[in-house]
């Protein structure tokens, strides 16, 4: 079996050090505190959560007798995570959780993404959910279905996709017909749905996206219900059946523990409904659900790839070749040093993204940042977090590609993130459409403006090389956003959509060399004044940031280039 | 299950008009016979072949009482694969193969191995086997094991690797005691072996490396021996268990059907070998066998790559969204152009190599480019081919990542390609430190020379970003050489080597855009006078060369960059 190895320190360094989350003083945590949960909590996820992460993989989910039954080692480790109060973790007093800085909760739940990504999509998904009633449920939800899911009683899901509605949802069939008092009779049939059912919960709380009568096409003609699979007493208590069937469970290429099923509603009996948020406001009310579900893809990258390189830095540390260890080998040092770059510059741009969340609350320009940086979480972060895993089993060597180590399953199961909850390139036409040209490109100058003055300030002479790259790609970035801004002005959204995922990856790069950036200039500023073994640290992080800059930011040129020199003479030709 | 689609119109391109296979006038086959040749063995692959993979890949290999189970689905296809005389192809008259030129071998045996890779390993390492017996062994091995091998009753494999002896294949430890009459005991254990034991074959011929008394330490004690599974009579017949005990079959990412054997040689009684080559020379005759599985590597990731981007071209063009074919939105057909680029390439490359094996017969020099081409080629193609089916699974979204269509298959099966064999940094360093530098540079300029030339002669106006960019990246070229060879002037090797595998990727994308170069140039003098159907298949060849530049030659300006700028002032702290 593989090793667990959590990077704690670099997790500290950022929450404590560089976005120094004790600050937000509303949930008085000291420092210390802060130390103490995330000790706690990886203790829990090291001895509970990373020894059920093989196991359920090689057993996965079965479909037996209609039922689906879930790994029997996912049970035990369910049951502590509720009863321990992690669930409860950065969720709202008043339902029962343990408020937190949103990035001590997403820095815990990164540790226990990373040790089994495929049993956290159970509690993972339930939140989400839980959160979607929680703001827009009434009270009988409240009530009812909420106290449930806080103590893992009853789970949730979110039900958007059918066979011929994938990334394109508005031309989704479902339909929902009034029964009066909020209940409507739901009936279709939705795919690829995560813990769409499974023995770990006796009921599903599933968030299903359907069309009332009368609604336009599309979009703007969906409503949001929320459809248990049991129903739900007036006292509460479960009902009968709701009919949900789930006809088939996928064979898939990893998150083999992961259920990912086949949902048929009302068509082996009557399936009912409520209506959660106004009638044709579902796409509204389920991207409360699906913006935290696109930064859980970004966590589900970086944490794999983060746990990934731990484990590579260890082997390649006892792995011996020609007489020393295969890590000083230069070309294996190369990589790992890339990986370790990678790996925390997307844990820094992930903790960053989840500290604006306390930010919003009192200056809403944050949402809009966060807006910008979710498509840059969620396509970067699961396109490295593969890519990472796929070096660290190249570090393995032979053993990385037998399943032993268990480190070929973290390709396995990174893959997907790229895929669900929008595709990789869906994200891209957000980040260019959305966040970037309908918002007038002011978000993006905000942030711009503050990568400029962070890069101003960067010493001259210990930081030479990259201060001068960082320019150079500053500049491109200006040149980039005026072709844009000139294509939509001309109404050359083609010429656009061509370009959006070099523009994502281009931002990506920015954003995360940017994060290094401020994380290697505190350090520098700390390292004189340290112990030996936290000058060694502090070393790394200035060390990060310059391979970053040297092996991706420097990339940024090239990126630059293919964009700015585009035309299309041969590439809207039929293939 | 998944599509079968071959390009063929792009391999008779590449054979007939690129290189012009039909002109070595030795095998005495016109154009016609040669697309012949190609559209039999097209059939074969795609009604015996292809529909053994995914039922291979499921069944995958087992163990039942210490015995080697093959899936069943494989008998079938590789009886038909000898019968055929499919195996013969290629392989010298004298021994009962029929001869053809290389490139056309290579382009037959790449769509066998595109359609099922895993079982194309058996045959594979019989014939890499079959060439060392033939081209060292004795006579007693040529009358009665040669045969036995071109008739598909014994199989081969090689075995190099040890638990402590990976990519050090010099600190192996099994021995070989002599018995006298070039008879020896073989002791030891071997891991990783493919086609380590299986029963599709009555016998297995294992090429063992392993020490005599008195060699030196390291790869020059080290010598090769044939070692049956099963002894062999004076007559040729089988005789009684030469003890060769398969302890282990390791379970793995991919290649299912593929068995990668655990085996011990004497320890469960007397296991014999004869030596063939000279004693000391072990490493030189095994890298008769390992130069042709470095190319077969190349091939697994060039052939996967393309079925791979042939089954997403098919499928983005039958499945809609948003109200037209996803390939025609922009961003996927931005992704299924690039991999069409990449995948024709590599094909580009590998047939251009395999036709250098016939020009070396007259041109000795052409020896060393093909041992220039070859870490490239396996490098190269393993990597590309991995990520361009990662991009294919992409293509398909969460179908792609189910396992109904096959497509993540390619993903799980492309990625040992680039650990086995010599790990892609070991082609790094082989392609710098042995093909460049121990060359002195002279196989590197002679092949250079042909690309600045080829770069002269390409039209200034149809071509002119392309012909700007290549130019800039030989100047790059130059100053990179001259930078490796001045560190080697100086001994800082340490600095080469953490360079090195920068320095392979750019190599490739420069000889992968070159042969692209080659095939558009020739295009566009054949697209005036050619039939509607012709001209979309030769605007499709100008396309895929400017697609190239635009996203991987451009990223060489980067490449250069990162090792021009390139210091080892962190690089080397401890990690």
């Amino acid at each position: 079996m593989g090793y667990y190895k959590s990077d704690i320190r670099d997790i500290e360094f950022n929450l404590n050090e560089l976005l120094k989350v004790q600050n937000w003083k509303e949930f008085g945590l000291e420092e210390n505190d802060i130390k103490g949960i995330i000790s706690e909590y990886n203790k829990f996820v090291e001895n509970e959560v990373f020894p059920t992460r093989e196991p359920s993989d090689h057993v996965g989910v079965k479909q037996v007798n209609g039922k689906v039954i879930v790994p029997e080692v996912l049970r035990g480790v369910t049951k502590s995570y509720y009863d321990n109060g992690w669930f409860a973790l950065g969720l709202p007093a008043e339902i029962g959780g343990t408020p937190v800085p949103e990035a001590l909760y997403v820095a815990c739940m990164s540790l226990a993404t990373g040790a089994n990504c495929a049993w956290m999509m159970y509690p993972g998904l339930s939140r989400a959910a839980l959160n979607v009633v929680n703001l827009k449920g009434n009270e009988f939800m409240k009530t009812h279905i909420i106290p449930k899911m806080m103590n893992g009683s009853w789970g949730g899901t979110m039900c958007l996709t059918e066979p011929n509605a994938g990334s394109d949802v508005g031309s989704l069939r479902s339909t929902a017909q009034p029964l009066g008092g909020g209940k409507y009779l739901i009936k279709g049939t939705k795919i690829f749905i995560s813990s769409g059912e499974s023995d770990l919960y006796e009921n599903n709380i599933h968030l299903v996206l359907a069309r009332t009568l009368g609604g336009e096409t599309g979009t703007k003609g969906i409503s949001l219900f929320v459809v248990p699979r049991f129903r739900i007493k007036e006292d509460g208590s479960i009902g009968e059946s709701n009919n949900v069937v789930c006809s088939k469970i996928e064979h898939k290429m990893g998150i083999h523990a992961s259920a990912t099923c086949e949902l048929q509603f009302g068509t082996d009996g009557e399936t009912e409904g409520w209506l959660i948020g106004d009638e044709f406001d579902g796409m509204a009310t389920m991207f409360i659900m699906m913006n935290e579900a696109r930064l859980y893809c970004g966590i589900q990258g970086e944490s794999q790839g983060n746990l990934a390189y731990m484990m590579a830095e260890k082997y390649t540390k006892e792995r011996v070749q020609f007489g020393k260890e295969i890590l000083d080998h230069p070309d294996v040092r190369r990589n790992l040093l890339r990986m370790r770059a990678l790996s925390r510059g997307m844990r820094a741009l992930c903790l960053y993204t989840a500290d604006l969340f306390n930010k919003a609350k009192t200056d809403h320009q944050q949402e809009l940042v966060i807006g910008l940086l979710t498509p840059i979480c969620k396509a970067y972060c699961s396109e490295q977090g593969f890519n990472v895993s796929s070096s660290a089993l190249q570090a393995h060597g032979g053993y990385g590609y037998c399943t032993e180590y268990g480190v070929e399953q973290f390709v396995r199961d990174t893959q997907i993130a790229m895929i669900y909850e929008g595709t990789n390139g869906i994200q891209a036409i957000d980040f260019v459409m959305r966040k970037i040209l309908k918002d007038g490109g002011k978000t993006l100058n905000l942030i711009s403006q503050e990568i400029v003055s962070s890069v101003g300030s960067l010493d001259e002479v210990k930081f030479k090389k990259e201060k001068e790259l960082f320019s150079k790609v500053l500049v491109s970035t200006q040149s980039i956003a005026q072709k844009i801004s000139e294509y939509a002005k001309n109404n050359q959204f083609n010429l656009i959509l061509q370009n959006c995922t070099d523009f994502l990856t281009f931002s990506s790069q920015v954003i995360v060399a940017w994060r290094l950036l401020e994380s290697a200039k505190l350090s520098d500023e700390k390292i004189e004044m340290s112990t030996a073994e936290e000058r060694k640290f502090y070393q790394s992080k200035i060390t990060d940031f310059k391979v970053y800059c040297a092996h991706y930011l420097t990339h940024n040129l090239s990126i630059a280039k293919t964009i700015l020199d585009f035309s299309d003479d041969v590439t809207t030709l039929e293939i």
